[in-house]
């Protein structure tokens, strides 16, 4: 099964913005993008990227500047609904992550991201199509009843975890100490306890 | 193995201040704490509730106004280090998460919530003691290895995910259809999508 990894090349994760130049939003999200094509790998599976821009990147890279949905949807009708969509944005993972993506019986294996997105998914089901706007959770669980697909849905923390906002460093500093952690490192990210709350700070 | 939630029955969630009244904050927690308890009853375990102050529930509840710190390290000293502890705001737990934290053969099994807090812990070590402040996660990693304890974590988004702010209702909105859904639906909450992100609106 094919297994994409898309990715924003161009002007990536702006919501970092108030803590990272552009130039460091693009390194720290090539730092992510390593993070997840190394677990993929590990847990057997060979990524492509689909990337709105050039990245640096230990795989193969396809520049795609469609939106996500038009393009994850071309590949499910290219693939006949045989193919696996991962973020990019994950750096908790692991290759046991990826390999519990991989375990349900199900036609449509839903991952969630924290907040109602859809952070990757397994589908093995000619009908399934995507919507990641808004809770594309709720939407996906409902593309795929009304297909006719099985859906399971897995219960993991790593694949939650998509980092697009300063307090979300915190999940990268405390749980993994991959490409991404070590960025933060370099760059001169802390943790640090504030009112009973973690933070990352920059020196 | 004792079970014990820990809850706070005086002025509890006081983060959701924004949105509902003392009252309902209260009713909201026990809302919640009955999703745990039946959670962790249908896997097989008989839950006893501590609290700070009266609450009501469906197990058998301790009043007991120490501290979480002390109260833990106190059941922890009482039981020799057999105890498993499973915080009482985590209504997206269902019977296999449960199972999930109890399965690792490790001395002390942690469970990870966002923001670098413990959610639950399973301890089969006499030498382990808690420290809930900061980034508690990282401590109960360092106390166990001091201590001589193996330790494993599990990787859960259910457990992951405890209620404190407005913005964690969506959490319970799209993955629960038990007690605190159902207290947040006739509360009047729906899920509105504002600007590509998912919030929680009350009619």
């Amino acid at each position: 099964m094919r297994l994409v990894v898309p990715v924003s090349g161009s002007d990536p994760k702006t919501r970092l913005s108030s803590v990272f130049t552009p130039d460091e939003r693009r390194e720290f999200t090539e730092a992510m993008l390593a993070d997840v094509l190394a677990a993929v790998g590990a847990a057997g599976h060979s990524p492509e990227v689909v990337a709105t821009a050039p990245v640096a990147c230990d795989a193969p890279v396809t520049v795609d500047d469609r939106g996500l949905d038009p393009l994850v949807n071309g590949l499910l009708a290219e693939t006949d609904g045989e193919l696996a969509v991962v973020m990019a944005d994950l750096p908790l993972l692991t290759p046991p992550t990826v390999e519990g993506l991989f375990e349900p019986d199900a036609d449509v294996v839903l991952a969630p991201g924290l907040g109602g997105g859809t952070n990757a998914f397994v589908c093995r089901h000619p009908g399934f199509r995507v919507d990641y706007h808004g809770a594309s959770i709720r939407d996906h669980r409902r593309i795929a009843r009304e297909t006719g697909a099985t859906v399971a849905e897995v219960d993991s923390r790593r694949l939650a975890t998509d980092i697009d906002e300063p307090g979300d460093l915190v999940e990268v500093m405390l749980h993994s100490d991959g490409a991404a952690a070590d960025w933060l490192d370099d760059a001169g990210c802390d943790l640090a306890v504030d009112n009973g709350r973690v933070t990352v700070e920059r020196a």
